[in-house]
């Protein structure tokens, strides 16, 4: 019998991959933070002996989700903002908002709080994109997820820095204080194609290639966006990236939703991540993201809660199950699978942050970041198909526990590096301020 | 002082109507099951002395919700068919299912389910639709919640009845085992235009008039139903059924995902009542109800959850708020608005059952029929907007308390009239022979 540190025995095992099909009555055998074994619960019990089990009878575990775009500590702007179409949404409500309440302290609550909710529904892995990263960063690092922390690149003077120039100085010092984090990877974040000038998207390729980061960006997020981009460069943004060299594996790009078959080509043959945060595309009326044709053309998508005040949830399952209807919608019933939808949440995540060798499906040698769901409750059962209720029932609420690295951080409402109560009293301190 | 029976006090009070304003601090008086007075609790405490009291101090409370169609006992058939358009979802899938499986026991266990997953999520009156209403109405009475039963009638074999005739039998016999029963009304339910015939339909209109009950139908469900009709009568499924005196207020048309402008017409013209079931006619690639297009016609737009095997979950709040998103991507970002949803959800329901004077809306006189929800969570707060949160946040999953005509059904996951571990057993019992 070969010692390891965890066994979590399960109804339901869902790996994503290799392969996609649900074990019955499986098990993961954890070692020094990373899976070892994963296969039959009768087999792995008859090789390994775990200092600590789980017996999980109810439940499916699968990777945790990955968050591909966020803004973190928007989530103390919740509700700030409703009814409104993105400029009017952007330009008269949340800029101004921002520029009046955001400071250091509002991002350690709004990220600690974004934390919570998302841990609860089962997201291990976020990419976050705001102010004062260099404060968002130590959260995420004590709660003990994962994070990409994409660094905001702005012409303007904005909350965290006088314009791009400082934004990269601030960003590259972030970057050197986290270059071995085993957790926390940082990128680089300019807003948009129309709101950082050529000069500064040149300089942000130049340093993401030196230093080998990321780089995330909001791109043809409404179809305002694309057409003031063709009235001035006679072309769409995602053309004028890919000949200014930006477009690359190491790009993710989110929202697209107004995509022509040429934006598509393009995107497909420079093997772009995209982003589709379906959620938040609606609510702000910009259009949906078309990830049929994107992953026809072999594309990878993966899922992005946005931030809380155009959500107003960081609820990965919801953004699947809709990603999943919305694709029905434009493609027909039999798109938008589960199987496919799920994908997207871990798998198609990890891959976009460039992380696809450590996370995002259940498999040996990769991370021990999982989550189980207890599908016994009266809104998910009977369960035929245990990816089907993760998808199309209301999974996120019946989330019981989380791993990240082998270590429980939730556990049946319970959180272990997090102080909720503390929490809620920071929270309306930072409200004080929003006025 | 006036005595009275309850007293709920909560940080929001949301009426609904007349003004959709939430009170602060407020609180409604409860006698005899019906409310006696909604205001500012500082108010109501000067004048009512209630014998039991709710002190809800991080809640909001609003009208119960009504999911204005589903058919209850297919939560047993709940990830049964995933993936399929309707055409194939039924015919293939559903229908030969359900020759198989369904039957009395089927329905009672299946009926209880959907009844526990409704209450945990605030539903606290629902219209069904299915085989076997006789079984399915004692459950609600049990369970203590409203419903409307619609007994369905249909041409061919199944697994209720040989066809029309007998259902109209045994359905008349129903409404009048509950010609004054407080809290369930009978209803007819021809399944749609193009499975019961024009004869039948005829007997339908003249029954349900003698007897002063509703008709629910599936109505211009998707764009092939549509262009059958048009094909077979020379015009489309509304018109067929203006022209033959199907369409009056007491008519509730679910799904209507295609219309026409001369389709809209005749529906606001002749005060029909429509359900909107967003998930539902997503997932089988139906389409989408053109609310903003009905509304401005002054038509009542309902919401419905739709069976747990097109759906899955019986969560209306994710309806609402599903409604809200796909109403500003057809329409923009200021239609689907917050207010709007809670409405569909609540009054608009309550109107579409003819129960309007009823339930729907927090007013004196009215069936004390509330919710409450805890806004205090991490994925909820902070709470600026209580309707933003309730619509655009994860709602059902916060809903703390349920009330019908005053009694508590449902408190803190205390169910007071189901008993869930004997359920579970029958919902298992009811899946071995589902085979």
């Amino acid at each position: 019998m070969i010692p390891c540190d965890l066994m979590i025995r399960s109804r339901w095992c869902l790996p994503i991959a290799p392969d996609p099909k649900p074990i019955e009555r499986g098990a993961v055998a954890v070692e020094g933070g990373r899976i070892l074994a994963i296969g039959p619960a009768a087999d792995l019990d008859a090789r390994y002996l775990p200092t600590a089990a789980f017996d999980l009878s109810n439940h499916a575990v699968l990777p945790g989700l990955v968050n591909a775009h966020c803004h973190a500590a928007m989530s103390l702007l919740r509700g700030a903002a409703e009814d409104l179409a993105l400029d009017a949404w952007l330009n008269d409500a949340i800029w101004p908002l921002e520029g009046r309440v955001v400071s250091a302290a509002f991002v350690r609550a709004g990220t600690d709080l974004a934390i919570a909710e998302m841990l609860r529904s089962g997201i291990t892995c976020f990419a976050d994109m705001y102010f004062f990263p260099e404060e968002a960063a130590p959260r995420v690092s004590a709660a003990g997820l994962r994070a990409q922390i994409a660094f905001p690149i702005i012409d303007f003077p904005n909350p965290w820095s006088s314009g791009a120039t400082e934004g990269f100085h601030k960003g590259l010092e972030l970057n050197d204080a986290y270059r071995d984090d085993p957790r926390i990877g940082i990128a680089f974040g300019p807003h948009s194609a129309y709101s950082v000038e050529e000069a500064n998207l040149q300089k942000t390729l130049m340093y993401a290639e030196e230093v080998g980061r990321p780089i995330q960006i909001h791109l043809h997020e409404t179809a305002e966006e694309v057409a003031a981009a063709v009235a001035r460069n006679g072309h769409s943004w995602v053309a004028q990236l890919a000949a200014t060299g930006l477009l690359n594996p190491a790009l993710q790009a989110v929202h697209m939703t107004q995509l022509s078959d040429a934006d598509i080509e393009l995107v497909a043959e420079h093997g772009v991540q995209v982003v589709h945060c379906p959620t938040s595309n609606l609510k702000l009326a910009s259009g949906i993201c078309p990830v049929g044709r994107l992953a026809a053309n072999g594309v990878n998508v993966a899922l992005g809660t946005d931030g809380a005040a155009s959500n107003n949830a960081l609820d990965l399952f919801a953004e699947a199950r809709l990603a999943a209807l919305l694709a029905k919608h434009l493609g027909g019933a039999a798109e938008g699978r589960v199987e496919d939808a799920l994908r997207m949440a871990t798998l198609n995540g990890a891959a976009a942050l460039g992380l696809a060798d450590e996370i995002g499906s259940l498999e040996a040698g990769k991370q021990a970041d999982l989550i189980a769901v207890d599908l016994s409750g009266p809104a998910l059962s009977p369960v035929r198909d245990p990816a089907a209720a993760l998808v199309h029932g209301p999974a996120a609420a019946a989330v019981s526990h989380v791993w990240v690295a082998g270590r429980c951080l939730y556990e049946e409402g319970d959180y272990k590096t997090l102080d909720l109560v503390g929490l809620r009293r920071r929270v309306e301190l930072a409200m004080e301020g929003c006025g």
